[in-house]
């Protein structure tokens, strides 16, 4: 299998803590996202979003988006799982890796940072945008692991909360969006401890500038 | 149970097309989002992101994000199934749902808009917003589509991708969003024949105005 992504993509990100966390080998393949490489000919023909990460599968099968993906992986190697048994806890994880994945990172993405660039918003504007998205999502989500128990986002192993919840951490600090998450900064340094969340970090990747 | 929703929010009409499909009753209860109830002390209380839909359980227990929630409802009444059985399939249908929801959806939803006023844009030009962000997010999910077997997004029955794809083309439609979408448009029309997705749509609600 061929992960396409990106060291800082942090959809990407989620991805290599779920290989990581399942002991999955797969071919990493860089698209520098800044220089644009991910709107070219050949990466669209896989993506027609222009997005990573894609999976590639051996049979030349492309799989898009990252919550997908990281359920595909859980469905072909249940071993670790990353979900929870119970349903309602499963629900939670999901939800989790949704706010963040639907309402924090789409937000504050490349894509959008350009568009407002274009509409005239100069770079000061455009970092405010980002920090206001991230810091207003993570504050919700501070508050709903509130409800659930730790020491992870759902109970004693990582899941895909958690594989979405550490890299969008990154970008908060990016964009200098900070807030008062203690239950968030104890998942933090928890995988700042841990061989899967240490091995996906960003900076330990070949194609990190 | 209680679904806390809006006629129009395109998020809680996915529920009611996964309710409908499995025949799972629940009262129905209506958040006015142009009044601003979702941001009501009460509301907030439920989800702190501010957000519909809410699926409270009959102990109590709350449940936020759309996608998440339709999972749970597969995973406490699996028939008939959301999601295909085959794994790649499977990955498919949450990916065509997840583009949706994550890259489409949150970035044209009121609350983005709402900043984008709040920047100074005029109504045009966030109605401009919303429509490129539509059309380039339908124009990919179309290529998609082209290569999987219909007549449903995933084969021969509605999955969480039909239930999601539908209620973003009323949005389209509302912002003026138009592409070359022959497979969604045969999906639409499919789903103005189904009972399920009939009793969901936004007109049929009682909150409907």
């Amino acid at each position: 299998m061929i992960l396409h992504g990106y060291y800082r993509s942090t959809a990407s990100w989620r991805l290599r803590i779920v290989l990581a966390l399942k002991g999955i080998a797969v071919e990493q393949r860089a698209h520098h996202l800044r220089r644009g490489e991910q709107r070219l000919p050949a990466f669209l023909a896989l993506n027609p979003q222009g997005l990573l990460p894609v999976l590639e599968l051996d049979d030349g099968t492309v799989l898009t988006q990252s919550l997908a993906i990281a359920e595909y992986l859980d469905d072909i190697q249940p071993e670790p799982p990353l979900l929870p048994a119970e349903p309602v806890a499963r629900a939670h994880a999901r939800a989790i890796a949704q706010l963040i994945a639907c309402d924090i990172h789409p937000i504050q993405n490349l894509r959008v940072l350009d568009r407002l660039k274009a509409l005239g918003h100069d770079e000061a504007a455009v970092r405010r945008w980002a920090a206001d998205t991230i810091r207003e999502g993570l504050d919700a989500c501070e508050v709903l692991l509130g409800r659930y128990a730790g020491p992870w986002c759902l109970g004693d192993r990582p899941t895909i909360a958690d594989a979405t919840l550490v890299p969008q951490l990154a970008n908060a600090r990016r964009f200098g969006a900070e807030g008062d998450w203690p239950r968030i900064a104890a998942i933090a340094a928890l995988a700042a401890t841990h061989p899967a969340f240490l091995a996906a970090d960003a900076g330990a990747q070949p194609d990190a500038e």
